[in-house]
């Protein structure tokens, strides 16, 4: 029996990252590059062809069966990234024509987030389950719904945007056009814009305050850590937004689980202990208690390396019908 | 071959619907009669086995094979209905034991609304659909969510309550405990509440104006169809609600219609016309234009008699695993 490898592709709004993965789900070799700093999706395709070289040569490119992207508003039915709103690139990208063309392999497209829900359930926290969220918070908050053991594609392959769904009406404007999207709240960005119009308006004792303009997720949770007042604050929040609009995708799933991933989802117990309280009181009464809130069990950018790369095995190409 | 007969009860909130159905879908005989005036269940069983009786002596009742319940938190999984605040009776109902008992069929039961979507899906509007969204417009609002062919029912059976979805933060009391649940502004009931509080506030010419405290959502559709300015504001007003939460739904499942039915929805164009509108206007970028707002293509109660007898064809008992 040859050796039959994937090769996985997991495209974020700030950075790409892959791996070659083998039929038990190890990945072999991986690496990661900007996905920023590209002018057209043809220089960043040329980027990503030059690092994924000495992969292949590791590997052997032969032993390479095909390639799964999971990308920002990317269409399984059609291979398309559609209108992505934290992506560089605009429009419609006939992304898995241009991978395929590049690489010389039959290349799938999905959702970045409906890729690691595939990782999540094959490998992760999710194994055994049916039915759960997965929700990466990370530039935007992108979601996969998995219903019956399937991930909901919806009738264009468009399904799950969990993170445009409105969280706060009228609220703040979103890269999408429209107002008070959940993403512009609960997502890496989110929490910094928070605490930028937070410092506006408040004065009190803050670490944050002297890096005013310059916060990043990572330094609110550091002066978390610190138990900076304001910081725990902006996780109180945050986690307030993000339950209310979980409690009402609930409603409509009845999910086992919500998974979490992604850079905002790594502050751990600081963002899930106040995320479970206003669950639990948000909830309507018959689904109170049961939903169990977990962190994604593979690390870092594996889930989704390991979800776009079973898109090769799991998935023939499918067109919308 | 013996003619295999269905039993479908459609149980809403103000009234049971029942019929016997063949195997080709049609509903042989059929009788209604009101679900609120028994003070036990086992009281409204047994005036249900009454009414029954002669219907199934008109079609032999050896040639039934089984029963079908829509009701509103009935439960595919254990049979039971679970605290459903528009119901007479609280707590945990073991309606399908209490029934079948009764009846000695076998019996099964679901939530009304995902009763009402097999139904459209096998014989009305949504026929070929593999995504499609039902939404009953009644005395509460009840939904029913198809991806992949199939009923979402969630880990628990308990998915669909679109209904108990916040759709104004800290508004209006439902009788579920919380604030601002969609059908406490989009149903029957919701769009009277809405006449009420502005009547308290407003004093234009209105038809409305007389009949204080005695507004249905019938004597709403009158005054419209007669120009009434302010009946047709609220349809407007309940349109937008709607759209709002329906705009939210899409982005989860992306459906390719919405199919809407009950007590509400009769009203035909008044709704629909400012729902298709506010709905567009509230869409993600790549939704809009896609999603047909359509009305229940079987009449009256038959879709939620027709999905609920083919509860008994479909779907063998299953147990929550």
């Amino acid at each position: 029996m040859t050796n039959q490898l994937s090769l996985g592709i997991d495209l974020g709004g700030t950075n790409t990252s892959f791996g070659i993965v083998d039929a038990n789900g190890c990945i072999l070799v991986k690496d990661t590059m900007p996905t920023t700093g590209h002018d057209t999706i043809e220089d960043y395709i040329a980027t990503l062809k030059i690092k994924l070289s000495p992969l292949f040569e590791r590997v052997g490119k032969e032993n390479i069966i095909g390639a799964g992207i999971g990308a920002p508003n990317g269409n399984f039915y059609t291979g398309e990234i559609v209108f992505a709103p934290n992506l560089p690139w605009h429009g419609v990208i006939p992304l898995a024509k241009l991978v395929s063309e590049a690489l010389l392999l039959k290349t799938t497209v999905t959702n970045d987030a409906k890729a690691a829900a595939v990782g999540e359930m094959k490998y992760g926290a999710a194994k055994g389950m049916k039915d759960f969220i997965m929700v990466t918070l990370g530039t935007g908050l992108g979601s996969g719904f998995i219903a019956n053991g399937q991930i909901i594609y919806g009738h264009d392959g468009l399904a799950g945007e969990l993170g445009h769904t409105i969280a706060v009406r009228d609220g703040r404007k979103c890269n999408c056009g429209r107002l008070g999207c959940l993403e512009r709240y609960a997502s890496a960005t989110g929490i910094v814009i928070t605490a930028e119009e937070w410092l506006e308006e408040r004065y009190d004792e803050t670490i944050l305050k002297t890096n005013k303009g310059k916060i990043t997720a990572k330094l609110i949770h550091e002066a978390a850590d610190q138990g900076d007042a304001l910081a725990l604050e902006l996780y109180e929040f945050t986690a307030k937004i993000l339950a209310q609009s979980l409690a009402d995708a609930i409603a409509i799933t009845s999910p086992q689980a919500i998974i979490l991933f992604g850079g905002l989802a790594k502050s751990g117990e600081l963002l899930m202990a106040p995320l479970r309280r206003h669950l639990e009181e948000n909830l309507l009464s018959i689904y109170k208690n049961k939903v169990a809130i977990l962190h994604s069990a593979l690390q870092d950018a594996d889930a989704a390396i390991l979800g776009a790369s079973a898109l090769v095995n799991l998935y023939p190409t499918q067109k919308i019908n």
